[in-house]
């Protein structure tokens, strides 16, 4: 089976990490959306919340499980059985950043290998810093989630 | 059944090049090395040499298919039925590059998906330009090749 | 009077040219879109073809002017009396590139600055020589071109 | 009016910020130099001190105003009636930074555009970290304030 | 006589630092490997920890001195009379980074000059943060240490 | 004897290569300015032109040898005795280039190292591609030559 891991915090996930697993699903068997967790880094929305927007947003994709870990990625694979890391990548800058890291769980993960797609030129300025900064701003993220999240949290956003 | 094509012009195949392709292999049930048959460029090794050499390097990976095509490469894509396209990316700028590329065939081939691994660390610095200069400079290029392309064309440096 | 020149050979005028051009509309007075004229150049349009599809896609802007010329690009502005060079910049690349030669210019034509805008997402991956290969493969480059461009060439391109 | 909002903490302005400002100048009708106010950052310098760094420097240019603001910049933008963003960018990883950032306030904004100009190359090494670094090693940063600045500043330096 | 200084904090140094430092010497008659003394910064291995590390591994250098200091790392060199820094460089993203601070330490440093080296492309994915994730992770990070500092560590990773 | 090979067609030599050559001779005890001599290579200057260019400029460095070479580089590198490369970065996307070809030389030269120093500020848009086209515009390209060169060439260019 063909296992591929997209790990992050997803604070929350947006469309553009919604796009890269829809995108990347006729590559895989399954593929798990994996949040690691960090227990001295402070996030924005609750592991429950991130969890269930995962949930929410692949509802539709028998393929795609959530998850959590607390390890290194590259033995999260491992222990999983993934033989790939999923990443999208937005431009230069992100390129130089994960490709570090991808030949790095490549030795660590005895041959864990990163697939890298491009974002999508609609999605390049999609981020979770983005989205958290619009709503530290009181205004409606809605455009930039998958659309059964912004659902969710328009109440909160409209007076 | 999960085609990618791997397109190029191979001038000549290089170590980088087969190492994306192997690497690549556990992704895909077909890989066609596939050289853009462009009759006004001028090319290093002839396509029945190129062709050669891909043959030789891939003779024990049945999954491997050589071809040429002369149309465009998303449509060349869409004939086959392929929904991938392979590129390996050695640093920022290769993305720059390749990311319009791939924008742009995901356009046109309705939806052929690039599928992006990085350059293994060590074979970051080959290229087919690279090892034309070296022989183009009367020495052996052999460490930048495929076995069996450096042994097809050792006799040639060896004086 | 703010007068831009948007300088380059637009073999051909794409979509992303042309919106560069209207979203700079609202910064100045007028903007010379400036055919660069390089006779050692091969060009796949005519000049006369290239022209007109400049002015075929600005007929509706009284601030659009075309021209042509044969000198420096710094000088043909302090000829023109233009204080500033437009840009779009799509990636990293470009403007690696493009700061060079806004270094320049600015020394070159006495304080000519380079207004850049960034490229639209949606037209990230569009450029002259993309419309190229597509035209070279037989394919209908329509989504690339500004409408009138696409309406003038379309009948080459339906067989 | 042409109005352009540049956007910062300013902590300090640099020589660097001055000469974005100066050579925009010819064209906007307006500048605003716009202190985001984010009470949960810590300053180097109080706003009261970064604003008056800020009156000090462009106190010769009726055409640039002071001001401060707590939404999201393209928003404040929009409740100021201003088009244009203005920023400046010194390099490659500037550039994939400012992009996305540009693309999105593009939207946010409902077509707030960002112009940017390069960093004058006596400038690129220029930034309000490197002052304060320098102010933190108990040197003199003169050279990197505009002029104004420095004067004020300086006798804080001489022992 | 010649003096680099390799400034950082080295928390901890690792094979990527020591292989600069090592294919250096032949450059310089004396590299000096200085920790910056930053007492508000948070670093996972002390200090004395820090210097250890770098004093087991350069044992067998009579050339490589090691030293601690807290002022501007331009100002550092003019008091030792080194007219060298020494940096490595990994990627496009480190260039845009370091060539910031080079151009600035040459003008506060009254022309020490930055010498950079490209890391080896076998290193070129070890970084001090990632052998710390990799530490933290409960993992032993052996192979991006230099030999002595695994040695040194490793009974704290075997269980 | 430390020797530093810099290596280029210097078509023609610029301030920037002065500039580089200047700031590393503190590094070594010679460096030799080397000229490819690439037949199949169309040059804007002669050969004969090119090297007085060179003699011209470091007429004062004894230290400075000038010469021609035919190998590749590395292959020049080793039987000279010269154990490293010089060469200057402008940007992120020079090092990506210069990044494959240092860590190419080191293989093929058997360890010899590229030294890169960073193009100084003021000099950063200087390039012997920009001085071309300016000579070809019929203008004076003095500021970006060494002040020999430029006294030289200065008679074609006043009318």
């Amino acid at each position: 089976m063909k296992i591929a891991v997209f790990a992050g915090s997803f604070d929350p996930l947006t469309k553009g990490h919604e796009d890269i697993v829809r995108r990347a699903l006729p590559l895989f068997d399954q593929i798990v959306v994996a949040f690691g967790n960090n227990s001295s880094k402070n996030y924005f929305f609750t592991l429950e919340e991130r969890l269930h927007f995962a949930q929410l947003t692949f509802a539709d994709c028998p393929q795609v499980k959530i998850d959590t870990y607390q390890m290194l990625t590259a033995l999260y694979c491992q222990q999983l059985g993934a033989k790939f890391l999923l990443r999208g990548i937005r431009n230069a800058a992100d390129f130089d950043y994960e490709n570090t890291i991808a030949q790095l769980n490549r030795l660590i993960g005895e041959g864990v290998e990163t697939v890298f797609l491009n974002t999508a030129a609609q999605h390049s300025y999609i981020s979770s810093t983005i989205v958290r900064e619009i709503i530290k701003g009181g205004e409606d993220p809605s455009k930039f989630l998958p659309a059964p999240v912004a659902d969710y949290l328009r109440p909160k956003f409209t007076k």
